[in-house]
C-alpha cells in the first residue's frame, strides 16, 4: 500500500466526521450514507477483499463531484469513484485500500448528446448498458451500443475507462470513445480532444484534438474522475450472422488460432471471435455437475470429456459474427469456411431467421441440421445478443458454478458469495502463444483445485486476450484461500512467460508495483494534480 | 513565447559554448554542426518564419540522445528534436522558438524487429518512408505500409508522432502505431505499453498495455523524444482498386459528403477517401497557369472553370479505394455506385491491370473507354500508389504552383523559396460542415489574393479532415505577408466556426496559447519532468 494512502487510512475519526458534515452539506443528507449495513454491503467482492469504507457520497452533477473533491482535499480523506459498481471477478466496486469514501456515481444518468447521424451518443457515468439499449430502441435508432456480459447494469463509461470490451466491431469500448469531462484530484475540470476549445464542434467525434493527447491518461488510472464521454455507435449492418464452430481437437488450438489470424488482420472478422474451451462452455450452460463428479472437486478433466460428447461441445468451441450485406457475409462465410476447413469439427451459422425458427421448432430443427440446439439455445440466445449489442444478464450465471442449488432470481455474486476472479491476459494471435498461455492456466489452475475456464478473445488484430476465470465457493472453507493462490501463482508464471494482463482486479494492483520509469513518470504527473493522494490511491498505481 | 523559453533564449553564448563543447565529447565533432551556412538552411521554411539555430546535433543511439538532453539540462539550452524534417506546410524543420538546438535523428535509422506473420516494424526516428517501403519489398514481404505524400525522405515515426496521415486502411499513422520508447527532457527513458515490463511479448502490438495510456501525450507535445516505435502494417488484400470521380456542380458537395457518410461508418470505404476541389486538382497537374490568367494572381474562378472543361476535372474530384477479394470488392464498387448515381458526373474505377493498358495505350484507352488518362496519368499514378503505401514525392511538386520557369530536378521546396502553409481544420463529417468549412475557405484565400486549394479528406468514421494549402511564390515581394495574414485570418475565421486544425505549424503555435485547464494541466507535467524546459520549447504549448 502507497505510503500516502496509510496515512490516510490512519486519519483521524474526527477529521472523517468533519468531512461527512461538509459532505451532508453540499450534497444535502440524503445523498450521503455511513448506514453500516450499506456499507459493509459495498466493501464485499466475490473474493476474499473487503474494505473499510468510512462513507458514500451521491453526487449528482459534475459541480457536485467537483465539491466532494474540494471537501476531501480539505479533510484528506480519500474518495474511490465508481460508476456502475459490477466491476465483477476484478473487484466489484472495491477500492484499492481501505479507508476510501465511494464516490457513487449513479445519480449522474443522463444522456447528454446523441446524433443518429454522425452515429455517437454523450453519457454521464451512471448510464448503464441496459439504459443506452432502450434509449436506442425507443428512438427507433438503427445504431447499435456494443455491450459486454457484466449485466443491463453496469455502466457504459465505467467499463469503457476500465478498458472493457464487447463483442461487436465496436468491441473496444475505451477505443471507440472520446471527448472526455475529467474532474481531476484537485477539483480541477479538464476536457479532452477538442473540448477544450470554445464552440468545437469535433470533440465527439475526433478523438486526439490538438496537442498532446490525455485521454488514455485517465483510463485504468486515479488521476481523475471521468463525468461526461462520448461513446461512438455502429450503424446496424444490413445483416449480421452469427457462427459457431467446435474442436473435438485438444490440440488443435494452434491451428485453429493460425487459420483465424489472417482473416482477422484483413478484417473479414471485423469483431473479436471468442474462443472457450470445455470447462468454459459447461460453466456457462450448467452449474457444477455434482452428480458426474462424484461429489468431487476439481472437475477432472475425463469428466468434461465425457460431458463433452453427452452435451455436444468441444474440446475448443468459437463463436463470432459477421456483419454487412448478404453479399459480404457471404463472402465471409466462405473465406471463414476455407480456414476453418480440417480445423474444426463443426461450424454452424446462424442469423435472426435461423434463431426464431430454431426457438419455436427446436425438435424439427435438430432433425433438419443435425445439429442439438435444445441445450445450447439458452446459452446460444444471449451471446446472439451481445453480437449485436444487445446487454444480458446470462454470463453472471457462471458465477454460480460452484454454488449449490437453484439460482436466485435476482442475481447477485457479492451478496451470494460466489467466488470468482478472472485473469486476462494479452498473447500476440498466433497459435503458439495461445497454446503455451492456455497451458500454462490448465496446469495451475487445475493444480489449485479448480476448473480452469477459459476464453480466447481474438480482441484486435494482432492480439489474443485470455480470460481466466477462477470460480468457488466462498461458503466452503479453505477455497477463498486456495483461489487467492491460485490466482497469485497463475498471474506469477503468465507475466514470467511474457503474458501480462490487460486489466487487473483489486487484489493484482501489486502488478503495478514494479520499479520502472513510466512509474516514476506517472507518480511525477500524480504528485502534481494529487500531492494529498486522495484519488483512488492505488488504483493502478506503482 | 513562453518565459522560460525567453530566458533560454537569452542564454549567455559561454554557456552556449560549453554545451556545445560536451556535445562535441559526447558524440564526436563530425556529429555537432555549428556551420553557419548549414544553420541557416536548417533555420528556413516554406513562409516567412527564420530561426536561430545554434547547432545541429547529430546522435547516434537511445544513449546520445539520453547524453545530449543531460547536456542541454546542465547548460540551459532548449533542443528540437526532428525525426526527417520533411514537416513541409508546418514549418519543415524549424523549432517553435528561436535559440534551440536541433536533435537531428536522421542516424537513428535501423528497423529493430519486424514480424511477417504479426504485422509490425519496429523502428528508430530516422527511417523514411522509402527506406522501410526498401525494406519490405526486399523482403518479398506481403505487407504494406501506409506513406503521406511527404517524399520517400520523410520519416516514418516522425510523421506518426505528429498524427500525419495516408491513404490505406491504416491512414492514421499514430493510430497504427504502440510500444514507444521515449528519452523524457530530463534524460529518462520510458516504454509505453507493455513495453515497461521485463519480456513482454505484445509490446509491439498491443496499444494500451496496463495502467494509464501515456502514448497519446507524445504525440503532438514536448513531453519526450520518441527514440523507437513499432508501426503496425496492412496484409496486402487479393485486390485493391482505386476510384475516382468527379463533380462538375460546384454546389454538389454536401449530397455528395452525406452519400458518402454511410459507407464510411460501414467501413465499406475502409481507407480515408479524398475530395479535391478544382484548384486542388489544377496545382497537382500543373503550375499556375501564367498565359491563361494574363498573368494576374490570383486564379479566377471563371479561368478554373475554363481550365475544367479542358482538362476534364470537376469541381469536386474524388478518389479512394477498395480492398478485399474480388467478390468484396464487387459488392463495394455497387454500393458506391449507388451512393454516387446522380451526385456525381463521372465514376471510375481503376486497378493495376487498368493502369498498366492505360499506360501502355492511352490513346486506344481513351477510345475504349471514354476517359481521358493522357494528362491525368501523370498525377494518378502516384495516387495509385499511395492508395497501396507507395511512398511518392510527386505531391510536393504542387509547392511550386506559383513559381515560375521548369521544376528542378530534385525538389526542395525550402531551398527554392516556394511558399506553402497548410490549415487543416476537423469537420463532422456532414455535408452541411464540409461546404461551411469550404466555403469560409475559398472566401478568406481568394479576398487574400491566393487560390484556394483544398482537400476533403473522409479520415476517420465521423469526421473530415480539410486541407487547405496557400501556395505563393516567396520571391514575389509582399507576398510573404499576405500569406501570413491570410492564413492568420482564415486560421481565425475556422475556430470562430468551431472548426478547429488537427495539426499546427510553427506560426500557429498560438492557437494553443489559451487559457484553458487541460493548459494548466499539460504546464504541471512539463514542469515535472521538464523544470528548466529545455525541451522543444513552445512546441504545441499553451
Amino acid at each position: 500500500m502507497p505510503e500516502t494512502a496509510q496515512v490516510a487510512v490512519r486519519q483521524e475519526a474526527s477529521s472523517l466526521d468533519c468531512a461527512i458534515a461538509d459532505w451532508i452539506a453540499a450534497l444535502g443528507e440524503s445523498n450521503v450514507s455511513a448506514d453500516p449495513a450499506e456499507l459493509a454491503v459495498a466493501g464485499t467482492a466475490t473474493f476474499a477483499e473487503e474494505r473499510a469504507i468510512p462513507a458514500i457520497l451521491r453526487p449528482g452533477s459534475r459541480e457536485d463531484v467537483q465539491a466532494c473533491l474540494h471537501i476531501a482535499n480539505r479533510h484528506g480523506i480519500p474518495v474511490y469513484p465508481i460508476s456502475g459498481g459490477r466491476n465483477w471477478g476484478y473487484g466489484s466496486r472495491l477500492p484499492a485500500v481501505n479507508g476510501c469514501v465511494l464516490l457513487d456515481l449513479r445519480r449522474m444518468n443522463r444522456i447528454l448528446d446523441f446524433s443518429e447521424e454522425l452515429a455517437y451518443v454523450t453519457v454521464e457515468p451512471g448510464v448503464t448498458q441496459g439504459q443506452l439499449f432502450s434509449f436506442l430502441r425507443e428512438r427507433g435508432s438503427r445504431l447499435w451500443m456494443d455491450a459486454t456480459g457484466a449485466s443491463p447494469e453496469a455502466s457504459v463509461l465505467g467499463n469503457a475507462v476500465e478498458r472493457g470490451f464487447g463483442h461487436t466491431p465496436y468491441s473496444d469500448h475505451f477505443g471507440h470513445a472520446c471527448g472526455l469531462e475529467v474532474v481531476l484530484a484537485n477539483g480541477e475540470v479538464v476536457e479532452t480532444g477538442f473540448g477544450r476549445f470554445p464552440r468545437a464542434r469535433a470533440t465527439p467525434l475526433y478523438r486526439y484534438g490538438v496537442g498532446p493527447s490525455i485521454d488514455g491518461l485517465f483510463s485504468q488510472s486515479n488521476f481523475g474522475v471521468v463525468t461526461r464521454m462520448s461513446v461512438w455507435l455502429m450503424p446496424a449492418p444490413q445483416q449480421a450472422e452469427a457462427f459457431f464452430f467446435r474442436c473435438d481437437d485438444e490440440n488443435g488450438l494452434s491451428a485453429l488460432i493460425d487459420a483465424l489470424r489472417p482473416l482477422r488482420l484483413a478484417g473479414v472478422l471485423r469483431s473479436a471471435v471468442h474462443i472457450g474451451n470445455d470447462y468454459k462452455v459447461l460453466a456457462g450452460i450448467q452449474q457444477y455437475p455434482w452428480e458426474e463428479a462424484g461429489g468431487k472437486t476439481p472437475l477432472a478433466p475425463g469428466i468434461v470429456r465425457a460431458l463433452r460428447r453427452k452435451l455436444n461441445f468441444g474440446a475448443w468451441n468459437g463463436s463470432g459474427a459477421l456483419y454487412g450485406t448478404t453479399v459480404q457475409i457471404a463472402e465471409a462465410r466462405r473465406m471463414l469456411r476455407a480456414a476453418l476447413r480440417g480445423r474444426v469439427n463443426k461450424l454452424q451459422f446462424l442469423d435472426e431467421r435461423k434463431l426464431r425458427l430454431a426457438e419455436r421448432f427446436a425438435k424439427p430443427y435438430q432433425m433438419l441440421t443435425g445439429w442439438d440446439l435444445s441445450r445450447t439455445l439458452e446459452l446460444v440466445k444471449p451471446v446472439f445478443g451481445l453480437m449485436r449489442g444487445v446487454p444480458t444478464a446470462q454470463p453472471l450465471k457462471s458465477c454460480y458454478w460452484r454454488k449449490r442449488g437453484p439460482l436466485p432470481a435476482e442475481l447477485n455474486p457479492d451478496r451470494d458469495r460466489c467466488g470468482l476472479m478472472w485473469i486476462a491476459p494479452i498473447l500476440p494471435l498466433r497459435g503458439e502463444d495461445a497454446v503455451r498461455g492456455s497451458d500454462i492456466a490448465i496446469g495451475t489452475v487445475l493444480e489449485h483445485g479448480f476448473e480452469p475456464a477459459i476464453s480466447l478473445t481474438l480482441l484486435t488484430e494482432r492480439t489474443i486476450d485470455s480470460v481466466i476465470s477462477i470460480a468457488w465457493d466462498r461458503d466452503v472453507p479453505g477455497d477463498d484461500e486456495r483461489a487467492r493462490r491460485c490466482h497469485d501463482a497463475l498471474l506469477e508464471k503468465l507475466t514470467a512467460s511474457g503474458y501480462y494482463p490487460y486489466r487487473l482486479g483489486v487484489q493484482s494492483m501489486s502488478l503495478m508495483r514494479h520499479p520502472d520509469s513510466t512509474n516514476q513518470l506517472l507518480a511525477r504527473f500524480r504528485d502534481a494534480i494529487d500531492p494529498r493522494h486522495i484519488l483512488a490511491p492505488g488504483r493502478y498505481e506503482g
